[in-house]
């Protein structure tokens, strides 16, 4: 399955393309960060963001967008640019009609690292060494996007093989959204 | 001048769109509430707020958008939550190529109360008044969403005024951003 993977920032926003299968090996499709100036207008910005995360969902046609969870532990004011960075990243998934995902940070580090209390470098080595990269992808924030992609191959792929032992098709996450086609 | 107003949030998303010139009177055009069910997936509300929103942008073509600055001050649950419905109701103007500005709730009450501390009872009461409503707009979403607005057309005025005076068309404010068209 192919996945777009989302680090939200207004300042930088990580995007991961990652194919892979559950269990299996994963290849990097495509990875980039998403700048806007800190000195132009929000909505400029926004725009901007919208704009350039819609163009890689028509270029990529993921089966599904994964988005970094916003949570309140931030510097409030970081938080509300990082929260309204990932409503657009989530709204260029689900205009689309692709399925969104959110994940929490715990859920991306244990996903990669086997621990939810990992720190970046650790989750840089691991997205390095998972993709089979010849160096690391940097800023962290392209880190974190692919390491986004990753968790959502693995962690669904779980999902769909507990659906299926449990005797149905459905998707197992409450966090996940089917989009409309 | 025709404003559209919005006073985002997840739940309940206050529109009003008020017609008006600086210094005169202001009449409704419009309210609403756009509701979301709080049991939802996010990318499903986002995507039910960005498409109600944007088909408002198309139905009344305001030619400016307000939108409440969002604060850090508020629980920071919520802070994410309004921060995320702020940024559709920013990018349905912008993508729309309208002039989106945001305001400080201190701003909005200050323009139709004369005072930035008022209390919500009190900006209700002007917002009835000034629009010469028969009764006062309900919930409190829909007042303030046209408080935004009458905001926005009177210090829009002023600004023009200013700029006038100073001998330049340039807009006045820091925080308006002339959109795409």
């Amino acid at each position: 399955m192919l996945v777009l993977g989302v680090d939200p920032g207004l300042t930088r926003c990580g995007v991961g393309v990652v194919s892979g299968r559950p269990g299996g090996a994963c290849e990097i499709v495509a990875v980039e960060v998403v700048r806007t100036p800190s000195d132009a207008e929000l909505p400029a910005r926004l725009l901007t963001l919208d704009e350039r995360l819609g163009a890689l969902v028509r270029e990529h046609r993921p089966e599904a967008v994964a988005v970094e969870r916003v949570f309140s532990q931030h510097n409030t004011q970081t938080v509300i640019g990082t929260a309204q960075a990932s409503a657009v990243a989530i709204l260029a998934g689900a205009r689309a009609g692709v399925p969104v995902t959110t994940y929490t940070p715990s859920e991306v580090k244990a996903a990669v690292t086997g621990s939810g209390t990992a720190d970046k470098a650790q989750v840089t080595t691991m997205v390095t060494r998972l993709l089979r990269l010849a160096e690391a992808p940097r800023p962290a924030d392209a880190a974190d996007a692919l390491a986004l992609a990753i968790c959502h191959i693995w962690r669904g792929g779980a999902q769909a093989r507990l659906a299926a032992a449990l005797g149905g098709g459905r998707r197992g996450s409450a966090r996940a959204w089917g989009g409309r086609r």
